[in-house]
Parts: C-alpha cells; sequence; structure tokens
C-alpha cells in the first residue's frame, strides 16, 4: 500500500468525533509504532515510551478527569466563548479503538546527551517528533488520532504509574473512523481560523508583523 | 511525484556530511513550508514561524558559535568519548544550501488557547510537530535536514533579532545531498546504539523495565 506523504500530511486531522471502535490489527499496530520509534532523537537518546491502553476501566477514568477539567477551562471563559466550546468534543477516549500514552525519560542517554548541553528541552522536542511520525503513519492507515490535552499530568502519572522521572507527553485516541473532516473541528466551529503561511515566514531575520491573536 | 509515507519515514536522517549546497527551487521551499504550516496545534494556535537564512555572514556566525559549544561539551567527557566524539560532526550550517529557525511564539492564540490550560508545554510540542512534518517532506524532495543542538537560545534570539518571548525551538539546515545514510551517524560511529520496538511498549500500565543508558 503506497500512501503519499503529502496527501496524508494535509488529510490528517486531530480526530474527536468520527471514531467506530472498530479494531486495529497487530500488523497495522506495529506498522505505526515502528514509523514512531523511527523519529530523530537527540543524540540518538529515543526517550520515548508507549503505553498502549485498551483497558476500560482506565479510559473511563480518565475520560471523567477530562471532563472535570474541560468544566474547569469553561469556567474561564466570557458567555459568548463558553457558549462556543460547548459545541465542541474534546476526546474520543471513550469510543475509540484504543489509547497510546507517550512518555518522555530525560534520564535516558545517560548524563551526556550528545546535542542536549545546550538545550534542556532536546529530549522532550524529540518526543513530540515520534508522536507526529506516530499520527502520520495512523493516517496512512486511514485511522483516526486524537491528541488530548485537558489533563493533568499527576494525574496520569498515577493513573498508570508512570514513575516520577518520566513524563507522560501526550495522551493520543486512535481507531478507525467514518472519516477525516475537511476542515479543523475548531475552525469549523468558529473558534478560530487558521492563518496564511506567508505570515508565518521571515527572511534572514525576525521581522515584525501586524499582532495576530 | 507520489513518495511513500513509510519509506520516507524509515528513510530519513539527520544530515551532517551529505550536503552539496545545489539551489533549492521557490515551489519545493513552498511544499516543504507548506507541509510544516499543515501541522496539528493545540487550540488552533499555529505558534511556530519559519526564519529562512539564506544569509552567509549570519550562517557563519551561528557556525563559529556553534564550534564552540562543541569544544565546551568536548571538554566535559572523558578522553575515550572525546575521541569518538572528535569524529562526529554536528553540523552542516555552512555546507547546506540554507537554513529555516523554527521559533515558538507562547502569545500566539491569545490568553486561552483550548486545550493549552492544564499544558504549559503544549505549544512548544505544537512546534516540534511542525518541524517533523519539515523534515518528512524535505526528504520526500530528496533533501537532507540536520537539526543542529549546540546552540544558546540566547546568542540565536539576538543573532536574528528574535524578540524575547518569543523562543528559537531549532536550527534545521536544509539542501540537496549525495545521498542519505542508511544507519545513523552517532550508530555509525559507535557513539550509541538503537534500542529495540519492544523495550519502548508497555500494556495498560508503565511496566518497569531493566535499566538501558
Amino acid at each position: 500500500m503506497i500512501s503519499d506523504i503529502y496527501d496524508v500530511i494535509h488529510r490528517r486531522r486531530d480526530v474527536r468525533s468520527q471514531f467506530t471502535g472498530e479494531p486495529i490489527t497487530a500488523d497495522a499496530l506495529d506498522r505505526i509504532l515502528t514509523a514512531a520509534h523511527a523519529a530523530p532523537s537527540v543524540g540518538l537518546s529515543q526517550p520515548w515510551d508507549f503505553i498502549v491502553i485498551r483497558d476500560r476501566g482506565l479510559r473511563e477514568s480518565f475520560h471523567r478527569h477530562v471532563q472535570a477539567e474541560r468544566d474547569t477551562f469553561a469556567a474561564g471563559l466570557d458567555a459568548e466563548a463558553r457558549d462556543r466550546f460547548s459545541r465542541i468534543e474534546i476526546d474520543g477516549v471513550l469510543e475509540s479503538t484504543l489509547s497510546i500514552v507517550v512518555t518522555y525519560d530525560a534520564d535516558r542517554g545517560g548524563p551526556t546527551v550528545l546535542g542536549r548541553h545546550t538545550i534542556a528541552d532536546a529530549g522532550l522536542y524529540s518526543v513530540c517528533l515520534a508522536i507526529q511520525n506516530l499520527w502520520l503513519a495512523a493516517t496512512a492507515e486511514h485511522f483516526g488520532v486524537g491528541w488530548v490535552s485537558f489533563y493533568r499530568e499527576q494525574f496520569l502519572q498515577k493513573l498508570l504509574d508512570i514513575p516520577t522521572p518520566i513524563r507522560p507527553v501526550a495522551w493520543l485516541c486512535l481507531g478507525p473512523i467514518t472519516h477525516l473532516q475537511p476542515v479543523p473541528d475548531l475552525e469549523r466551529h468558529g473558534w478560530r481560523q487558521r492563518r496564511s503561511l506567508q505570515t508565518a515566514i521571515h527572511s534572514n531575520r525576525w521581522s515584525p508583523r501586524p499582532a495576530t491573536t
């Protein structure tokens, strides 16, 4: 099966509502995790781990936590924004086939990780590169991925027995979907518009731009 | 042109020594930056910017800084590691066609970025997802990308007039190359071996593993 990379990059969406809950074959999951694991990493430290979560009870506990954090966020919005927010799905934890929590181990690679002495966050950056590989591979497999951000790291560490130095970076919902939306949910629901690429490009040095919100 | 995503993900390398310095067409650069800009972002904040650096003087200044940081790192190694490190190239700033600095603007998206109230670093994560899109698109275009980590953020902010709240996340060398190495440089030079995927996978909860360095 050939999946053109540009097609995948542009079709990819952050999925909340379109999960079907159908099974994922072991082969497909292996291809997706192998792609994640092939990401670049500072000093070849590969500081990521992948916790594959199928357990229903764990997913229900996480989902309750996410809903509570949703209420906290909504309480800080003005009435008009709260109304728009009420129409936006923020997770597909219970509807998707499984979840993958991606973690960061800052101790991986020993005390002298090549390239990390100057930039403390470089290991964290590597974990994110693995996440994007995972996301694109899953899209190529015709699955959806939804990155859930409405959680506290400490809650997740406790729920999944993640020891203290290791940090959860993402909770990703994964599975077959009915379809991918052509327009991101937040744009469809009038939360926020995408900016044009031209406003993001600078030549040689930073050039001040009209403020974008 | 069709580039299979799995092929690109597995061929991709962090390039230092194989740059030819040949030109990049405006169309190819546009496809690469458009791919980066299509990355997911927390709350659709798209907090990245891309500074495209062709200026020779800027690249020479940066290269001198990188070499000084290389010396600092080498001074902290024992004799055996220093000897291995001496054979490793850490950048292709002067040999590559151009560089792209990718930055993070934490103020983009206003005070209430949807999904960022719980995780302060979520915007930084988004920038890294854009970097991986860029890297894969460049690989599909048969270019090399090399992420240089041997620099201080403050040096780069001053060199490129990047205002204080905005943070440089990556200096990426980009351009045509002679070839991609089948094995990562750090593994070829005996600095570090890759770990197997199986050591990175956990089921439902974190499972302690034999310590890996």
